[in-house]
């Protein structure tokens, strides 16, 4: 028999044995009361088992509102459950349900976070997973030996596909591997999706056609679903290897038929994943999210970076980026995606603390505000992958590297520049 | 011009001015630098404006971790943006990326929540809202008066299609108005939705061509897209009229086409709703939350109820309730859905603070746990609701009314009975 098992953080006024057992019977066959059908049998057979109970710690406050009974006293820790598979059969929807449904709404945890699942091999059978991920991005945009360089449309909005193209002739011209857009810009009557990818396929096909460099472009496909599916016909006829979801908005039922039906590398956007994590006593953990993401088939996912301009711990980037690459059944690897307030002053200790150059690096204001132009924007981001990978500092190759020495000046002093 | 407004509750640790300027930039036009198309013309058009300020209090720790500077002083309040709606047009996982996106993980804010949304005309045009709502449910289950009263098939996961069938019959015999699957059990290997379905409309219709009552069956579909419209199709045939759906977990962009594409009631649940609001200083309310997926087209919602046995205070579901009885769009009524520990005891609180009877009733223990059996648990609800109405004490009307007397007994005494 297969299971499916869930870590969860947990803070509860009772005991974590108390706690352990409400989440079990809630999320499998508990009834309050005995129903006539709910036989021993069929409760050794379908309800969660108990696999772990962790205590680290007391406390003397609740987390979050609503527990009960009122106490001085909370106990927290981690505790494990095991759900038969045959509870939801592979099903990613009831999954979720199962594993990040009601429980949220306990009273009897004051606080609780799904930290880690595990998922059987049957999920493998029925969700196959990235369909190009790292190897099939680094095919397309035929780089191997560095992270791929990338960078964002902006203004966010406002632009016309004929302003977007003329930003995306500059960039590529320059040098970019990668260009996407904006999560706030699809398919707005100023910059329809159909007319911006003829204007920026245009561009990248006759950059290709004259240099042999294919760029990739990542065209923000989010919509109803036949608007999505029409989308992407369109952007198979441009030429388009690629389009971008907003994964949480979409949604998994959406996304998992797209995964299905599209030919495109599908770039993953975690946009409202914040409400889901920074209550630290509420929601999930990256661990759990990624996995999720990567069975249902997301070739890239948005982990933040190093240094970053948001709430995110440098520690927490780490994780994120450590956790996509440990394989999922064996592989479903999937390419994190590094942005939020990057120049390439980051590369040293995310080449350090992550032993990886299996990343697409984005920077925006790290690319069009260096002081010699974009294109010595992005040689000096790849230069600055180049000292860290080979263990030079970024000072010392700034030596002999101007645009990187520019960089650093310019960029260097803010230490928080974008 | 037309502007999606968006009220957020706010915590910073720099000025409210400041942190609604950074709400407002990073979700609209934004760039940290200025960039070569960023006109003023732009910035005039697409840039969300802030249209309210209003400050409540000032404390002195964050909410949220990972905020900037770290201060001494956090003013908290309310901020309403305006957005153009130019810059998403009417594409719903493209507003929720605007109006729910990064800005959760702005360091800015220490607290963040989305409070309330009003939406453009324009909306209305391209989603239609419920098919069903309200009316169309009380049309097919023939009932005017009163609430509906259903129940919740339990054990949630376990029992096989004609086991399922059983515990169906029994209700219907019973006189119940409604009956779901539990959002765990959707097409589990030991209860195929294709198997169950032909079970439990075989009672359902056999009853109805013998009493002329039709009995509303959600089944919970949930599931790969491509699964969910083959199970419509074989719910059509089987003669029901409702289906059920994990709406986090479905997603929206699948939820949409299944709107537009299912000819059935769409009851909608909630689970993991927890994770989005449970932390007072994140997420969103359920305010915003409602207008979201009634505009998508629920017909049913769940809003949780009155002395539930989760973490939810009262005032928190009498404002849910509030909340969905009032229009959208002029209309757009979905029906709200109480559950979680009722038996009826609720009734008269219920009733006093929503002045209400279009609701869907649910009720467990309350029904199965009736010492009198599922008919007396019924009408010990129906009874309760009567009173209610009327303005009559449940002790009052117990007296000539024995099975709500016997409810009163046995769910009295603990008063959070099931």
């Amino acid at each position: 028999m297969s299971f499916v098992r869930a870590t969860y953080y947990v803070e509860t006024p009772l005991t974590l044995e108390a706690a352990a057992e409400a989440l079990a019977s809630e999320q499998s066959t508990g009834t309050f009361i005995a129903v006539p059908l709910e036989t021993a049998e069929l409760k050794a057979r379908y309800r969660a088992r108990i696999e772990r109970i962790e205590l680290i710690e007391t406390r003397s406050r609740p987390t979050l509102p609503g527990s009960r009974p009122a106490s001085g006293s909370y106990q927290c820790g981690f505790v494990e459950l095991a759900f038969p598979l045959e509870n939801m059969g592979c099903n990613l929807p009831t999954l979720m349900a199962t594993l990040a449904g009601n429980l949220f709404e306990l009273s009897e945890l004051s606080a609780i976070r799904l930290v880690d699942l595990d998922l059987p091999d049957e999920f493998a059978q029925a969700y196959t997973g990235p369909r190009f991920g790292i190897q099939g991005t680094r095919d397309i945009a035929q780089v191997y030996d560095r992270p791929l360089i990338g960078t964002i449309i902006k203004p966010s909005v406002g632009l016309s596909p004929e302003q977007t193209a003329v930003v995306v002739r500059e960039l590529v011209e320059a040098g970019i591997d990668f260009i996407k857009d904006d999560e706030l810009m699809a398919n707005p009557p100023h910059n329809p999706l159909p007319a911006r990818a003829r204007a920026v396929m245009r561009v990248i096909r006759d950059y290709a056609d004259r240099t042999g460099k294919y760029v990739i472009y990542a065209f923000n496909i989010s919509d109803r679903l036949e608007d999505m599916i029409r989308h992407i016909e369109i952007l198979v006829e441009e030429g388009a290897r690629c389009c971008m979801v907003s994964l949480n908005w979409v949604g998994i039922a959406a996304f998992d038929y797209l995964r299905r039906n599209c030919p495109l590398i599908i770039h993953g956007h975690r946009n409202g994943w914040g409400m889901m994590t920074r209550a630290p006593g509420l929601g999930m953990d990256f661990r759990a999210y990624q996995k999720i993401w990567r069975l249902a088939g997301v070739d890239h996912l948005h982990v933040n970076g190093l240094a970053n301009k948001f709430w995110e711990p440098d520690d927490s980037v780490v994780r994120s980026i450590h956790d996509m690459l440990q394989p999922l059944f064996g592989g479903y690897f999937a390419m994190p995606v590094i942005s939020s307030g990057q120049w390439g002053g980051q590369a040293p200790d995310t080449y350090r603390r992550c032993r990886t150059i299996d990343l697409l690096y984005l920077a925006g204001g790290g690319i069009f505000a260096h002081p010699h132009g974009v294109a010595a924007g992005i040689r000096a981001i790849r230069e600055a992958w180049e000292a860290a990978v080979a263990g030079i500092s970024l000072a010392e190759y700034a030596q002999t590297h101007p645009d990187l020495a520019a960089a650093l000046h310019h960029f260097g002093t803010a230490r928080r520049g974008r």
